[in-house]
């Protein structure tokens, strides 16, 4: 997927790493409906690809997204039927879903505004960084909407715990970033001169381990979420034995043995 | 709900917030058979009453509550048959659960005890307060019982942790409001002139938003917790496209287009 | 289990709580296919067994567990077959099994090295308690395996929350034992010098406790792990009305109304 051409981001690959940018940073990168199905169809497509193993999202011109855009989407919605409300939020909870199938880590790096589905974006990623400045709100309540948006009251109380996740939920509030530091929303904190650097790395650092074996990590995460405990020990051990007849398996054992460190290649 | 006369506690409204606290501070505010059957019907009639949007428990006397009393509850259940051992517990977990399906934020204020029962109500809150004073113990297994009451091993551990919740439960020892602020239990402490009324503000607060949409976000947080992560995206999809059919969704955007601020109405 | 004679690990009992040390101080302690079959086999037999109560998890000569060991384990699983392998992994996954469901609370005491499924059996014991000098790394990736190794994909995120969790199992990093007691893994830090000491007193401490109860306790911190809310609330009522027949909570009832210290004695 390296030359792809996405008309509604910005989208750079460096070796197996992709950068997506959102794109209007005069509005702060507000999400339309184009670049909603856009995001969507790219993770579907990642699934099948093989020569992207990382995807880093990043902020632009100081703000990672302000969410779905009040004039492009909101003004619309209001005047929509039923029928074509649930084919919205469906098509935004298929950004989530593609993300979480998509089988390659995905990592957030955060600064300034990340509101509405901008924020659902990074908690739809798998490790997220931030640099001091940056503010995510879940600010669905602000709009007169519930806080149930895009999986929102599924996988926030995950990260943060059922009760922070409630008052960010019902009171549509910014958390600071020292607050998503401490509550495990981010990873760390990173100066702004740093942010994209220190993505780049920790991606390229994952990007060059077992690839297979990582999306095999995710799909566990997500398969896992609602199982019983003796189910999900049962699921691990069918799919560590996957694993464990990878070659790369193997190259690390040899590795080892020989006093080298593996060299990766992902089957 | 506003002229109700509750027997075994009291009840105030404020607007559509109600205040509710225990009422023997001599004691430390126990819980009674009377008690628990009356909150509990309190909070299944909640479910379909239009004129309170947000319940706020406060302490009364300098603690919150002392759980069930030891010689009006402890005392009958020691010589109690199965029948009717399982018929008290299924009322005090009947509590929790019409508290969890009242449709209303709850917001608990804590201040010095708050100890079996009475941590279970907090615990049963959506969004907690506390004053540097408050003590919080899932104290069961010091009467002899297990940890796995009212809801608290299914519960306890998606607000702290699932390692922080086994030590509280296999030792009954009291959590520190300095600790229960570092693990997510509390949201924020106060001190404790200021408890009542910031938890009121909060309250009212709340009460200004969106209070349809608010209800959903409760009905989510509590119908996906169970759920796969797939199916909690569909249900969000179908919940939130409820909420687009709102007046309170298209006042936002009128409000939010005149550059004014919205005002909620519920509907 | 006082008489219990394991080949594969260290085993002294001291009341009722009984003490397990791997040992091969000289190599960080390893795990073999051996002492795997011999602690499953051990924890299945306490589920049966009346005269332990509390089980310790202790490190050995500066470190607790090197995990699986690269020469008696990695090199075999790399040319075995898939009917092979997934018997291994099932036999690794029967060992968390084994302590999930032995219906005695077990305290993990970490010191210096517990990585790989030495990093398992902290993370499936109940308790931890670690040294500032503790190093737990879910390092499979290293080994090019993905993180889903015993339940890892599912437990661990349910102790410290679902992001630091995947940073952890993408990057097989330490964790150290200062982030370890900030997320929640540990329940508190302890000088090397009174590691045991301490882990012994807080296992002493539960086993003077209702030990019937905190077989429930712990059966029900498992079997509600993927329930509906209100499923799990009745599956307390239920549980806490058995725990309400026992003769210690009679026992705590009269030694309270008497104003003396209760007398447990776990039926």
């Amino acid at each position: 997927m390296a030359k792809l051409k996405p008309q509604h981001f910005l989208w750079e690959t460096e070796g197996t790493v992709a950068r997506v940018r959102l794109n209007r940073p005069e509005r702060k990168n507000p999400l339309t409906f184009e670049s909603y199905a856009e995001l969507r169809d790219t993770f579907r497509a990642l699934a099948y690809a093989d020569d992207i193993d990382v995807v880093v999202f990043l902020p632009n011109g100081g703000n990672f997204s302000s969410g779905g855009d009040v004039h492009d989407i909101i003004g619309p919605l209001v005047s929509m039927d039923m029928k074509g409300l649930l084919a919205f939020t469906r098509m935004t909870g298929d950004l989530v879903k593609a993300m979480l199938n998509c089988g390659k880590p995905i990592i957030s790096a955060v600064d300034g505004v990340a509101v509405g589905a901008g924020a659902i974006i990074t908690m739809a990623s798998d490790i997220r960084l931030a640099t001091p400045e940056a503010k995510t709100a879940f600010l669905f309540t602000k709009v007169g909407l519930a806080g149930c948006d895009m999986g929102a009251c599924a996988i926030l109380p995950r990260i943060i715990g059922q009760g922070r996740a409630a008052e960010l939920l019902y009171s549509g509030r910014s958390m600071s970033a020292e607050e998503g530091e401490r509550w495990g929303y981010y990873n760390r904190l990173v100066p702004f001169g740093e942010l994209e650097a220190d993505a780049m790395k920790l991606a390229k650092s994952i990007a060059s381990g077992p690839t297979f074996a990582h999306g095999i990590t995710k799909t566990q995460l997500n398969q896992e979420w609602s199982m019983g405990l003796d189910q999900a020990i049962e699921a691990e051990a069918q799919a560590q034995a996957i694993c464990m007849q990878t070659k790369d398996f193997e190259r690390a054992y040899h590795a080892f043995v020989a006093k080298q460190k593996p060299v990766f290649e992902g089957d």
